[in-house]
């Protein structure tokens, strides 16, 4: 290997190594593979895991910004701390070995090696059942409710109000499970006896999400993490076969970035290859899991991406077009 | 360590050893004092992974009937399979080597080492989504209509249909992502026009928890794997805290028995310990998180209570009295 | 999965559930196919990991003290500690969250949530240092060397004495990585001088070893962990096929309790399946690898096969009568 | 996160952030802190995994002839490796999902992802018993037998070749247990009946390490795995307190890249902080463990103390003057 100049480079260098060095060489190579299909497969990013805490945040906005990803689908905890950080919170630096107890007394919520501010969080949670007052009294997808926050907190870093610039969906299937669904409960409290209220309507983020699906000639999958992003974003392929008669195949690319392994037989360290018996990912897609933590592995591929972005510079982007529950999509120049 | 006859004895035996089995004889010795309680702690199950696949189906149905969980809390994967032997669907021994591609041709998903009938997939999502039409046609929790669904899928063997008929709700707050979504998402397609229609109002399972929890004079947590139920049913009590002013302390037991560790940062391998700093467990717990994957720990665990039952039998157990979204419980006799 | 009684009912049923469960029960089959192949396979042990620490000491003696292994090899470590506890060493209940400099100061060593005395180490070391000075001053095999340690340090729940009680032969090809080399350390030091001296002549070891493969018409291996011992033991196989020009299969059985994974590609995680490309298993063995850790794994199969004890009681043992570096090994009754 | 020009920057970078990647980053400072402290601590490199295979072969000659490290204490596995390729063998593309058995048919070796040529691995083992025919017909350290090997098989690119060229002593306390091993077998049985012949004396490399130690003000170690090498080196603290009435702390730096895990209580994946209770590593230390697979974690640590050379240019080298086992060690100019 030798002494490489750029991540691109290096991780060029990765892809003729072996192990898991190789295998985020190839999620590269799949990725890149999908930005110049002449297809335009629509890319579907899902996120899991603390990836805030662990210093993404702005790798994330970048790959909104850039055209990387088409649709995002994030459990509700990332977008959260997407938005505690636009109102000015705070991660700090601490470490896994603390006193608990002793943090409780500081107000200091522990994620592994970060502190959060916990009156920042009650904060955060006040500021955005503030905003949800002033959302439709009806029922919304979260990707609507969530498009609708990203705008409402506007900031240059910040995921949410970039996918919202951008005009690119966001999807929290389990969003209720997070500190926005904290606020969303306080919210129901309130507003549980009126004719007229914001009901999150769960099920229409899977009728939006099959939509999409099939209005795409071709898809790829890029998963940070498993949980249920990964879970959802496959499980679409199959409404979307029942919903629409569809007779598509599954996500023709797939990458993942993974800690969790398959032999305890769950979904996320599902190997990408036992989706295709359920059809979920295409039997001829190119395809890769590293098991390597996001913290490493999301700065190494979004940093080689860039550097190597004569790739994909000025592939067209997707424009949505909503209307209540129903979505048309069409591309648009760069 | 004397040759012990049962796994009572066995799980005695492992609490005076180390490393993962004295955590497992802990897991035993925790829910026992949860048990035992005088203050008759509120006991939380929360379940994630392939639970059904790996033969847990009836263990877990046992626990339910024993009444040694109050309310369960998992994914709809687990509930969805759990219907899907409950019309007939069976789960085959496969491989984990086995040829994706070719399952495919047969009709055959793959969930690690073990198989299960695409066709009779589709069969159960039919079966759901011709039951769905009869529910009312309004907006209702996933408690509601998981308790329906066990109702009228009625097997002595499901897990659903004993927690029914014990009156052991049933929450799933990320329904829609499993094939009872999929179901669900038919569903929406086909009643989106409607003036009337049943609406998954998932803040609605928030607000339904919070409620259980403020009845609880102290609570208990069992988690089977992480994922969305360890996550929600932890951030319920910050919820109930908000929601009702309630100075509670977090979880007063907790128990986990998981394949995911804390240094990748995420909910699912974090510490009984760090939840602490958030007030999510109470600071004097009793807790233990054994590393053993669910299809080897929770026989142990729960063959365990069986032997030693003794200590709990008589235990009286909770009834819930719900009227739309309030609910009441008390305690009554076993 | 109905309430089995003992754990050989337990592992019964585990054989037809899945994942982990499954490969357990299956390591229960292979060994009893080992037990019972008419061809009495030589059966390998192979140890590695805190396994004295977890409380496996007295299970790892009856293995040895029923017949149900043939061979042992294993790091020094395990060795050590059993030496230590026949000294009288005790291993304490500990915590990892431990403040290990303050354990320091108390002369308390941790291994993970065990607490052993660094004193009594000291005490240990002395006792073999001293023993060894009996031991004659010539080149010998660690297998001759542990043998003789057996005799000294006898006692009836002692791993090491079991062994020389028996005849086991008990092999440590990395002996001097482990306390027990500390102890040979000094007595180096000592005697370097010296004409004569004892000397342990690793490669010896390697040469008793190939006989022993060379002497048996079949093999099979039980690896707890991974480690040297595993590799070791593998590597008999290509070192008979050279030395003695033996055409023999691989390993006819193999199982294995890991909590190691193969992603990482490492020897202690890789698949009994790898091992087949390098003709160290054979191609048609039965092979079974559970992940699970040993303090919870390996009281459950050893429970099992006593509890089954029907199937392999009666089975001979194997004599070996060993003249200097030569070995011929016989079967006797039992 | 900026986007980062180079590999010194990005780590930096890392070292703000949280998780693996702030672990990593806390890595790279240790290690500079080893390099430029005016004690200039003896800098220990443990080596275990297949390295080789991961392509880290030029990348550990770099550390070595960079003189980032003073002593090299490794598996057996890697340095026969390194062996084979100087000869010319390959190690080639494969997959995990390879047909084992097909394999063996084409005498491939698989490890992992990677394939290596049997036969080509036959040729290895000859060319090093031939040379070994010329070694010295008594007792030796693996040191002294592996510096040898060094200058027979001399290479640009080979790690023992370079580490020989440089005069950095290189042990390999398991060596048995590799291919080396089985080579030595061969010559064990050639040479048995001689009055004089070579004899790997296992315990005179435990002789050899504590005289370095103890010559050593202070030191630090770098473990890539776990393993052998690193509970060696950390004995190794002990058995020169022992042989050298040494009062000295234990090991001032201490870095590790592991894919292993404390809660299995085994030594690859012990805390640094456990190794305090033992005194192996001081009370003081700086240190860091990165869970990352050493593939992805060691270019990124050696390209980044390569592009922030200025650091540590110009620090003196070892020299080690051997008199049979007795050895003197001082600075030189770089």
């Amino acid at each position: 290997m030798t002494r490489s100049r750029n991540l691109g480079g290096l991780l060029e260098q990765f892809r003729g190594t072996s192990i898991q060095a190789r295998n985020l060489g190839r999620c590269l190579e799949v990725w890149e593979n999908a930005l110049t299909d002449p297809k335009r497969p629509t890319i579907f990013l899902g996120l899991a895991g603390p990836l805030i805490a662990a210093g993404l945040r702005k790798v994330l906005r970048d790959l909104i910004d850039w055209g990387l990803v088409d649709v995002v689908v994030s459990t509700g905890a990332v977008l959260y701390q997407d938005l505690y950080q636009t109102i000015g919170g705070q991660h700090w630096m601490g470490t896994p070995t603390a006193d608990d107890v002793q943090l409780r007394e500081l107000y200091l919520d522990r994620i592994y090696d970060t502190y959060v501010d916990e009156l920042k969080f009650e904060e955060t949670d006040r500021a955005i059942g503030k905003v949800t007052e002033e959302f439709p009294p009806r029922p919304a997808s979260s990707r609507e409710y969530l498009g609708f926050l990203g705008k409402r907190f506007s900031s240059a870093e910040s995921i949410l109000a970039t996918a919202a610039r951008r005009g690119v969906p966001v999807f929290s299937p389990a969003l209720i499970d997070s500190s926005i669904g904290i606020g969303l409960t306080l919210h129901y409290q309130a507003t549980r006896r009126r004719k007229e209220r914001f009901l999150l309507d769960a099920v229409r983020d899977n009728y939006e999400l099959v939509q999409i699906l099939a209005a795409s000639p071709r898809t790829a999958v890029v998963y940070v993490g498993g949980g249920t992003p990964k879970n959802w974003i496959n499980d679409g392929i199959v409404m979307a076969n029942y919903a629409f008669g569809r007779e598509g195949e599954g996500h023709y690319y797939a990458l993942q970035l993974t800690t969790d392994v398959p032999h305890w037989g769950g979904l996320s360290g599902s190997t990408l290859d036992e989706a295709q018996s359920w059809g979920k990912i295409a039997k001829t897609a190119t395809r890769s899991m590293a098991h390597v933590e996001a913290s490493i592995g999301l700065p190494l591929l979004a940093g080689a991406l860039w550097d190597r972005r004569k790739v994909w510079k000025g592939r067209p982007r997707l424009r949505f077009t909503w209307d209540g529950d129903q979505v048309s999509v069409r591309r648009v120049r760069s």
